[in-house]
């Protein structure tokens, strides 16, 4: 995210994005042509959206946070509307905006993670606390107020989530494994230490060691999301050619899985009728 | 459609569609305020579309038109697409434009079939022949060249299909059921007379009756895909609503319903040292 | 909406909405064959969404309703974006759900006046209040705690809109101007009542009245966007048909309107081989 | 594109893109947990698609073509349909979903390119050609059914697209500029030596050549259209996130660019009246 407010000019439109000259095309200030072959595709994602070249240990860490939820079997509401949408209009940017349409507060959105981090963080530094004591207070808040805490719990893991563990050795080995991050999994520990024995054996989740990273780049909670959705769709890719080639059309919801609990058949024209005549409400 | 060619003024944009002054909104010249209450949403939908308002049997056909193919139980692309996006994003507008987008070649396109009976038409008048003589012609060359005829057979339905009975029925008593939709009818006896015993049961489906409809109202086949997507969004309304209230989230594929066959697990380490050694393709 | 919890049955899916036979389409209970020719689409809407067949000041209410906001001119989000898309992507289709997804929490929902009319009613009977009082008591809660009432003001009317005045004649013409629809006028008439002078000009405006009505037939927020939305396609569809057919391709922001303030022109080699540099943060 | 038919099981269902286990997930056969810190997202992007692990040259060749069309200003019927969109609904997902539609047939879409391409390359190998021959075959057939070459031409560059141009470069440093890209500039060398001195400046441009490039590394006509959508999506994340910082709600085609040409107002009683007694079509 571009800290500094945006120049919006004095005409209706304004962007600092990028810009086409006669000749060439600026990206942030750098010509085109000297990107290409110059910097990788997630070098480019970084400069693109923060408005400057990353270091290598971002690039490094950004690539990691790029890989950390690439595909997740037919198990994903995205792959599943996607293929459906397909099996009617063979039409690949069709199955990828169905795709990326299925993300959204339930799945796949870091930014409800990252402002819990984000705003912890800034908690601490205006109290001046230690990140334990913070720790320690924000769990005890959350608990008084039957909170729950962004980012924690997965399906499958027990206390640790081999993916988001790894996810996050990247980011310390990289050196983006900053105080909000570490305030986090502070919390998490406290939040461990304190609650029922259920409780006590939910992980730090991918989605929220993908926030603590993104938090640590810099990157605004809508940019979160849109860099967590766009990191799916080679695998969205991958399914709707699967899909195209299967030859099937028109995909159902198969009769073995779906019920019709509603048998009553009714009457039209009786019903009708007798509507027709009824008084107002 | 509006027929005559648009007026596209001198600025880089320019529309007739509607128009907003101090006081009022014109809608293709009209005060919305006289179409509250003046017009049914049908009506309405054909003055948008068409730039005139329609005559009552124009009303009757367009009416029996959006409602031909209102909803599908859980046999349609859009509906499972729909249900399955707002299972991760519950947001009414992603979920109905996901709906939308699963309308395409394979489905709920009336474009197809409207193309043929137009191109049929212009044919006829240009041959100077009777609708039975265009019609044994235009079988024959599709016979001949293997061409498939758009809006004939149904999963369903041998002979005919009741809703599209319905529907035609409508357009006749309405008196808008002029020589292209007859010719296309012949066509399907045309047809019928001379294919094998499996294709001789190939009804007229309720998209080729819808197509030929739409035809003699005049709308554009782009449009007629429009009116067509747009007739099943109560229905998508409905579904959306119903997955919302179910209280289910991140909906997948059942595992009884889905094949993993690709068993093969493989070794990072050891296929990406051999990967990065690989020369040059 | 439904009011009734929906049977879930015992399958993974499970609808209400609509079923197939053999040989025919039940929508909500109902031969489709009946409903064609038997009910105008605004009827249909209704059984479908609510799953009851509608009385006739019902349909009268809610054509108004989906009249009351057709079209914009060239001032809708959702109509520019849509006439891009498909400038580029040459897709009903993808326009339509372009269009669709412009709607938001911004434009076209009725949701938060819905909600706000739903609550204030709720409140009312709670405290056993008259409309008057309750009214009196919501405007000051709201003064108080700097809170804006959804659905006043108009940046084109001043005390009156017309359109949302038309609207609601009918409303109130076919007896679905119930009590929360007069607590909602009442909170009005006290907020201007109390109001600095340019506030007290604010009318309810077209969707504050929509949502009114809407509460009044018994639908759910999420289901009134649904509407809402849906009614704009017609416009949607006009203006897409007129762009394609424009002729013009590939719409930019044209240069008369666009700004371009970052004139900075940086260099990738120099700037890449001092990130390339630059320790961890 | 995986070159052998899909294995489809024996259930409704089937896919080998991906699965999950219990303890982990298998991305095309390998353990996420070893791609994450393992694999660049461009070499991900290359395995979740192909099936395999890319080799280093194709990881080049493939991040300089996801570099190749970054952004361009105002200039892009998906940056602005998606400004718009998220002015009315400020939603990440929904702008991306907005943008990701608005390429097509128009625009950003190397398919009909590498249809051409592939179409070429196989009739050399079919008629036993060398490559001068058959690009003389080519050029010349098209030259007598006045066909369009696709990827030819671009508005503000003549002879050479210098970002074309640098996509090529690395191509063939990388050893990914085979027979197929080969011939394709063959072609172009003879269209340029035999056509009009206006269309012998039309350069490849960088469409084309990112066909080239694509033909080359073995992706399939719709997997090129998803892997350049989604090469774009940077530079839209950035667009958003800068629209919905500048404060601008509910924008609008700005009356400067707008023509309104039809003046008429109509009156609707009048006009209604008339219609209801208007006769049958």
């Amino acid at each position: 995210m571009s800290t500094s407010p945006p120049d919006t000019g004095t005409k209706y439109w304004s962007t600092q994005v990028s810009r086409v000259e006669d000749s060439r095309v600026l990206i942030r200030g750098y010509d085109l042509q000297d990107l290409i072959g110059g910097l990788t595709f997630s070098a480019s994602c970084f400069l693109l959206i923060k408005g400057r070249l990353p270091a290598p240990n971002e690039i490094t860490a950004l690539d990691a946070v790029l890989n950390a939820v690439l595909d997740y079997g037919l198990y994903k509401p995205g792959t599943a509307a996607a293929r459906y949408a397909v099996s009617g209009n063979p039409s690949m940017v069709a199955g990828m905006a169905t795709a990326v349409l299925s993300a959204g507060s339930y799945t796949l959105a870091p930014e409800e993670s990252a402002r819990f981090i984000t705003d912890a963080h800034t908690s601490r530094l205006a109290n001046g606390e230690t990140i334990a004591d913070a720790a320690h207070r924000i769990v005890g808040t959350a608990a008084d107020q039957k909170l729950r805490i962004p980012g924690f719990g997965h399906p499958a893991f027990k206390h640790l989530d081999p993916r988001a563990q790894k996810l996050k050795q990247i980011a310390v080995d990289s050196g983006v494994w900053g105080e909000s991050a570490q305030l986090y999994e502070e919390i998490h520990r406290a939040f461990v230490a304190t609650a029922s024995p259920k409780k006590a054996e939910m992980p730090i989740n991918d989605v929220g060691i993908m926030a603590a990273v993104l938090v640590e780049l810099g990157f605004s909670p809508e940019e979160m999301t849109g860099l967590a959705v766009m990191s799916t769709l080679p695998g969205v890719i991958a399914h709707i050619s699967e899909e195209m080639r299967s030859g099937k059309r028109i995909r159902v919801i198969p009769d073995e899985v779906a019920d019709y609990p509603d048998t009553e058949t009714k009457n039209f024209d009786k019903d009708w009728s007798a509507s027709a005549w009824q008084p107002a409400l």
